[in-house]
């Protein structure tokens, strides 16, 4: 089998009129066949997994379990890792990421889902929190501001649900670029990705990445980077950047992780008031 | 072809009198048959690169080159990537390790290096920040300490050669349980391996290390820890860390980074004074 998608929201996603990336998420799993699991580890509220329960639920999904999975112990736990076998798709919510990385790192629970994730074809969404867990070197806090600064963020060992990109979320929200940019100037070998709130990276087993939602994406590219001052700047200082390449990806974009090369949204045919009046279509190009 | 050994050294190894761990990463290179390629680039002095030319020719090797990468644009000259093709052994020297990842991250001496590693049975050692930047998850800088807080460590992208371990080096002489303990606190998936100076952990192709040296390895494993305050803790408290495995292990020790178990030196032989005077030679524990 091959590898489930890989969802990270930017956080803040529609939940109820038009719950365009949820919906598309339980397409993905099946739709009114789609079993999904929630995991509301993230979070210190105990009405989050019922929450994510009803709106699922709405979507008219086969089935949604939620996981209770508090502590360590909680995720060796073989009731809650067996579940992973008879789903099609896990929903982790936001809160804070290192609470998913301290109780989840190293555990069974941890292990078989990055198991079935890998060759079992589970598909894997994440929320904020949940969404910034997904990377292998994930962010686990930093300040905000647009310049990098060499200690304006802290790396820690995400689940590593993808290997080429490093994410963070409500990123135009909170004003993030410097953060992001900070984690790729300490080692320029991995693609950032900046999700708006209400916008998320479906990516795929190829590792393309389509973009849905009603906000943008930011790709920074370092791959060209031909300076950095990161490795002789005082903690404080800002940090230069030379030769970043930035994508601001709308919805129906895609980018392609291995190729480094992005794709602007689908020309719109957009249907005349009567299709008989032209033999053509009329072409509209999106905005990027 | 299997992977190569990976070897980091906690800095300050013997280079003189009897540089034990250098000479065994020579015969593991092929002795008097070993092609060795020396990396300064993690070393601001120009002298580094011929100071361990000079070390390695003294140990007798068939050959040593100095590859003088100072930029990222140097790091995509195909006469430096190529020179990987045609060596036994790569040495990355001391400096620092920001500077290596700012450097090499996503080039294509990064890349040949790290395919000819894995599969061409390239044996990589480093020292100080030549070992640091083997990690996946590589400790940038940090603060001296025994006691974790959430904020005393910077992780950043290392080069990966080992997914399994998390390296630190100097490891007693600069105090640095405390951000050791961080590192591995943020999620408990990987082992702590800090180095003490004069001291190497050999990790063979199958994730096993045997030590090397005058000091100590510090074997960290939070693989049972039942709880932290990490995600909860304020950034410069300190953190609780409950059920960590520890093991201190000296020349000869062995530790299985995939099955997570350490095994004491093996029984020294010493032969009597004279060889004829026992029947079975003395056996005695060496101290762990």
């Amino acid at each position: 089998m091959t590898r489930g998608y890989t969802i990270p929201i930017g956080g803040a996603e529609e939940k109820m009129r038009t719950p365009a990336i949820l919906a598309r998420f339980v397409g993905l799993c099946g739709g009114e066949r789609a079993r999904i699991a929630v995991v509301p580890t993230a979070s210190m509220l105990q009405t989050t997994g019922r929450k994510y329960e009803i709106v699922f639920r709405r979507l008219k999904v086969a089935s949604v379990t939620v996981l209770p999975i508090e502590t360590r112990a909680d995720a060796a736990r073989s009731a809650y890792v067996d579940a992973l076998d008879g789903v099609d798709g896990v929903f982790l919510t936001g809160g804070n990421q290192l609470r998913l990385s301290t109780t989840l790192g190293g555990t069974p629970f941890a292990a078989r889902l990055i198991e079935r994730h890998a060759g079992a074809g589970l598909h894997v969404a994440g929320t904020s929190a949940g969404a910034a867990v997904m990377s292998e070197h994930m962010i686990a806090f930093g300040d905000d501001g647009g310049t990098p600064r060499a200690d304006i963020v802290t790396l820690a060992p995400g689940l590593g649900l993808t290997g080429l990109a490093i994410i963070d979320q409500h990123f135009r929200q909170r004003d993030r670029l410097g953060r992001l940019l900070t984690a790729l100037s300490y080692n320029p070998s991995f693609v950032g990705i900046g999700l708006d709130e209400d916008t998320a990276a479906f990516i795929g087993p190829d590792d393309t990445i389509v973009v849905a939602g009603s906000g943008a994406i930011t790709v920074v590219d370092p791959s060209e980077v031909s300076y950095t001052s990161m490795d002789s700047a005082n903690r404080s200082d800002p940090v230069s950047v030379l030769d970043v390449r930035l994508h601001i990806l709308t919805d129906g974009a895609r980018y392609d992780l291995r190729r480094r090369v992005a794709t602007p949204p689908p020309a719109v045919v957009e249907l005349p008031p009567s299709a008989d009046a032209l033999d053509e279509p009329v072409v509209s190009q999106a905005s990027t």
